[in-house]
């Protein structure tokens, strides 16, 4: 019997076309990060299982981790996430930093979820983190970063809608304003956390379960769209004050597309503040793209010192179908700038002028399998390389090469010198 | 009880100054491939690990496969090289590649060994492979790509040797030369590949058991050091023929440290013709450093005709330890240009002229703590970034911004345009 061609199941392989979509986006968020003074950091993609356990969130850690016993009887799972491993590092080397510290990574991450569009197994994120600000310029420049990334990536503010909300709203709203208990407040913030995801009955039902007699007043919160209609009781707490501050200042520094999202909550459990998202507004799409907040206690779970953080993760997969739903995905073009035809057996004498165009910066393949002239022209055509050099004997003692576009079929004699001009 | 903050054992946490060794390495990597016209790909870090049963090789699979059982049921590993995955993307797109289709991936890949030096459970690879060249010009393309990888990291023929071998004349001599049966000529050749690890003594009382009264006559062959030494009756064959060719071929191109080991091996049960590595002379190191060969059975196990295949991989820890033991690292520093210290609290005011800064290609990282001056100036000579540019209010309505060199101490009032230029 013979083996499966097929990746693994919610994964996917990367083609050479594929990976140049790839190397595209990554290419973006990492210049955008490093214009904004962000560092690249890596960790195995193998960590602890323990590490999710005290705060990612039950759902991913008991449902959803690719977790298992190494050889030497170790629990490890395959990160799902990339934001206890920053914490850790942090804390490993806390002395060693300067704050503000930050920090980005682009890398895989693994959950057992069920494969559908916009979701993988096997996805790749931008996690952007910023250590040592305990004010909410922090969230001001982590904002403002994911915008300039959808910016950069050619996206106008119609196309999303940045939404901000803060947990110590939603404690206090809990505990002090519903007063509902502890337990009743988590489920309620995990069901509100599904919202979008459940049929309205369904959702006003499990919610009725939930808050019993207390209905009408929770569902006159979920109305609220702005921070000014917040009732009376509410309006004068900090957390308000600081999302007004927020919108305010994002609005000066020309980000128009932000509102107060009071139904707003990310799933991960360590998340202490502030929090936002992106929304893909896309009608094909209409859908939580990524998103962050503030998360001041993880690196204390180390047992060193907290320290203020605040951080956002951008996916791969709904990134890339908001670009392709917005046709914001450029063309992108192999790197080979030509493919080397060598007419007879050639190659040993051919290979200095060869050498001569890839050290002129030219990404040259060479042909080299002895097939006749029109195999060879037709296997470079198949592989999308634009332009074909054709060496025989009388192109290396004249030192002009024949340069044929595949495109137009036009043919001129050049010197290296001159097809690397024509090419770059 | 607090959360260890140690990275799993065997794998590596890259701060950011390891982060900027490991983009260099993969940069010169990358740079060299695509001049060769090899394109990228990527495929997923779990595998079904049936992909590895067939020809990867007993240890490997039996001992060393980070393998589990997914939440499905599926059995998975998480891929120890790269090989029988590219392989596989051929298989499953053959119709669709131009031949030759050249392709390189740069990767991580488990294997649970003892983490020494040198050797890591989580390692990097660049892997490089062409299809479709059914003659020994792949050999060569390859050899020479790799010896152009390490001429530029800056290495010397002096540094490495690189020594070349056939499986062929070695099936040739076991059957047809020495007369051993299959079982004994398998167990010679593990044996041999493991020569250089073992105790000479150990080594030799090894050998006897395996071949017995044909000892005498194997270590003749062991100490044999050229092609044109090799016994009457083996220099005639046609994998003797394409070593000499190979080697002469790479002297004219200028790769004059090749060499002919009879005693290479390579551990992978793939290969079925010429094999090659590099070795590491530096007497700190003294080991294989990485290699490969031609392997033309693999794409055929996915039930598909079998496409001729020559390919190599070079790991990033043993390439790490050569080039570090030959001083060939460069000094890199951080992509952070300038810390920006803004006095007051003028970030709104002062954040446009910021962002011209970052506009203009400079990266910027702002201190947003609202720290005193000479904390903030403290905190940025910490962070290794040479430059801070303070901007309180003068500077905002002159726009003319202080800028400080942190090693010189030197300070000059500039225009935003100026410090670009100063900087970039």
């Amino acid at each position: 019997m013979s083996l499966s061609t097929q990746p693994y199941k919610g994964a996917r392989d990367f083609y050479p076309e594929d990976k140049l979509i790839q190397k595209y986006m990554f290419g973006v968020m990492r210049r955008v990060c490093e214009r904004f003074g962000y560092q690249e950091y890596d960790a195995p993609i193998l960590e602890p299982l323990e590490l999710y356990s005290a705060k990612t969130g039950e759902e991913i850690v008991n449902e959803q981790t690719y977790a298992f016993e190494d050889r030497g009887g170790r629990k490890v799972a395959l990160r799902p996430e990339m934001t206890p491993t920053v914490s850790r590092l942090v804390a490993l080397k806390r002395q060693e930093f300067a704050y503000p510290a930050r920090l980005f990574n682009i890398g895989g991450r693994w959950r057992y979820e069920r494969p559908q569009r916009g979701r993988y197994r096997e996805f790749f994120q931008l996690d952007v983190d910023i250590f040592g600000v305990d004010n909410i310029s922090a969230e001001l420049e982590l904002i403002q970063l994911m915008d300039t990334v959808l910016k950069e990536f050619g996206a106008t503010e119609s196309m999303y809608q940045i939404r901000i909300n803060s947990r110590k709203l939603v404690d206090y709203i809990i505990e002090n304003y519903l007063k509902l208990d502890k337990q009743t407040g988590h489920d309620l913030v995990k069901l509100i956390d599904r919202m979008n995801k459940l049929e309205p009955t369904k959702f006003e039902k499990e919610l009725t379960e939930i808050v019993g007699s207390k209905l009408k007043g929770v569902k006159e919160l979920l109305q609220i769209e702005k921070l000014t209609d917040l009732p009376e009781a509410l309006k004068d707490l900090q957390s308000v004050k600081e999302l007004t501050d927020t919108i305010n200042s994002l609005n000066k520094l020309g980000v128009q597309n932000v509102s107060f999202d009071i139904s707003l909550m990310r799933g991960f459990d360590y998340y202490t503040d502030i929090v936002f998202e992106v929304f893909d507004t896309h009608p094909t799409n209409n859908r939580s793209m990524f998103g962050g907040g503030r998360y001041d206690g993880l690196v204390g779970l180390f047992g060193v010192e907290p320290i203020p953080t605040v951080g956002f993760a951008m996916g791969d997969v709904t990134l890339q179908n908001f670009l392709e739903t917005n046709k914001l995905l450029p063309e992108l073009t192999t790197s080979v700038n030509a493919v080397a035809i060598i007419l007879g057996n050639e190659y040993a004498n051919a290979e200095p002028l060869i050498r001569e165009l890839r050290n002129g910066g030219l990404n040259i393949a060479v042909d080299n399998t002895g097939r006749k002239l029109d195999k060879q022209l037709k296997s470079a055509d198949k592989s999308k390389v634009k332009n074909v050099i054709i060496i025989g004997n009388d192109e290396i003692s004249s030192g002009k090469l024949t340069l044929k576009n595949l495109d137009t079929g036009k043919t001129v004699k050049l010197s290296a010198r001159q097809i690397m001009r024509e090419l770059s």
